[in-house]
């Protein structure tokens, strides 16, 4: 089967690499960049059916059973996710489709341009986005209403797929010569398309300028994830 | 995305129409039909995560974010159907994956053929082959020892994806010029390579001829099935 035949390719942003990677937690507050709490949802419910289709098409294209198994649960997570944020948007009395229409197609293009040229390529990509954008969106819930805010950080608290993209992309690049240089170049340049989708969650007309140490928070914990791979960052 | 490029393509048995259509249930013994507890499970296991599979596909493919949303929430029950089945697996003192290693190239050819040339197509395979198989492994988990056929029985009965692809199914008819008859064509063709997958689960040396009351009604599902959407079986 053909997965990876009409994608676009997404440009690498070799800029990107965290010059400054900070040692204690940053406080910001939120209050006045958390957009209102129906798009907050929307869009947070449209990013894990993303999650969960790069999972899906993971469990699909996998090349053993093993990897199958452990993506199948992550799968599940996201979906899990997915569904939670949508009762949430039923709780506050909206339909929850329509309340998602209007980040489906950015969220599609986003994972058109994560989703790379093979199955590696694929999960490096879910395991960089879904790292980065599950923490931003927990850390953007304090911002919400205290009830809401604190029931959505529970939802995106649980362990999803980074566990098991960790251990099949740890396998394959201690087993395929020439991985780690390839997934490095592409770990580097997912992070630029997935800040802008971060930004795009902030409300409008709030003060950019005081999230910045959120968001170099953010690259610090990306620059983690990929010196446990064993990628440079 | 190109889906369906690669595929090949089921032959069409014309042959398999139903001419009888029982009136009332057939009582058939399982206990010489089931076969070993493991390789049931196993074989249940598999062909669940590929309903999954096809699932998350219709998903991915689907045109709008309705139907993404219905048909998201039955891959959750295909997916939680499949974990069931393993953690059955795990019960039984054995390794999922191994126990389902035998079944992986059967079933996964099994989907190719059953996933049809577009999303029209991939929505009725899935919802002809698993409402036969769903059938079915819930008869033969009659054969199972108790505790575990009650268990089996209480996972298998979840329902799926049968309500929504058959709104999504029948909305489509209702819409697309031309497409009943087509969808009709592929529904038969379905039908003997399912009842091969279900004839494959059967204990090696048993009674083939006990079961066919089995077969027979398994068939007049499907025509029941096949006639709420207004296509001929």
């Amino acid at each position: 089967m053909v997965w990876w035949s009409n994608r676009r390719r997404a440009r690498p942003e070799p800029g990107l690499r965290p010059s400054v990677v900070p040692t204690e937690l940053v406080r910001v507050d939120f209050t006045d960049l958390a957009p209102e709490p129906i798009a907050f949802l929307g869009q947070a419910a449209a990013i894990q059916l993303e999650f969960f289709e790069g999972l899906s098409r993971a469990v699909a294209t996998a090349p053993d059973l093993v990897s199958k198994e452990g993506l199948s649960a992550a799968a599940g997570v996201a979906l899990r996710k997915h569904h939670a944020l949508i009762a949430e948007l039923r709780r506050e009395g909206v339909e929850p489709v329509t309340m998602m229409q209007p980040f489906a197609a950015a969220t599609e293009r986003f994972r058109e341009i994560t989703s790379g040229d093979d199955w590696y390529e694929l999960l490096l990509g879910i395991h960089v986005t879904s790292g980065i954008l599950d923490d931003f969106f927990s850390r953007l819930a304090e911002g919400l209403p205290s009830d809401l805010g604190a029931r959505v950080r529970v939802i995106l608290a649980e362990a999803g797929a980074g566990g098991v993209l960790e251990q099949r992309l740890s396998s394959a690049i201690a087993d395929v010569p020439g991985l780690a240089d390839r997934l490095a170049l592409w770990g580097r340049s997912l992070v630029g398309d997935t800040l802008l989708v971060a930004r795009s969650a902030l409300r409008t007309g709030g003060d950019d300028q005081a999230v910045e140490p959120v968001f170099t928070e953010l690259i610090a914990e990306h620059t983690r994830r990929m010196d446990a791979l064993g990628l440079t960052a």
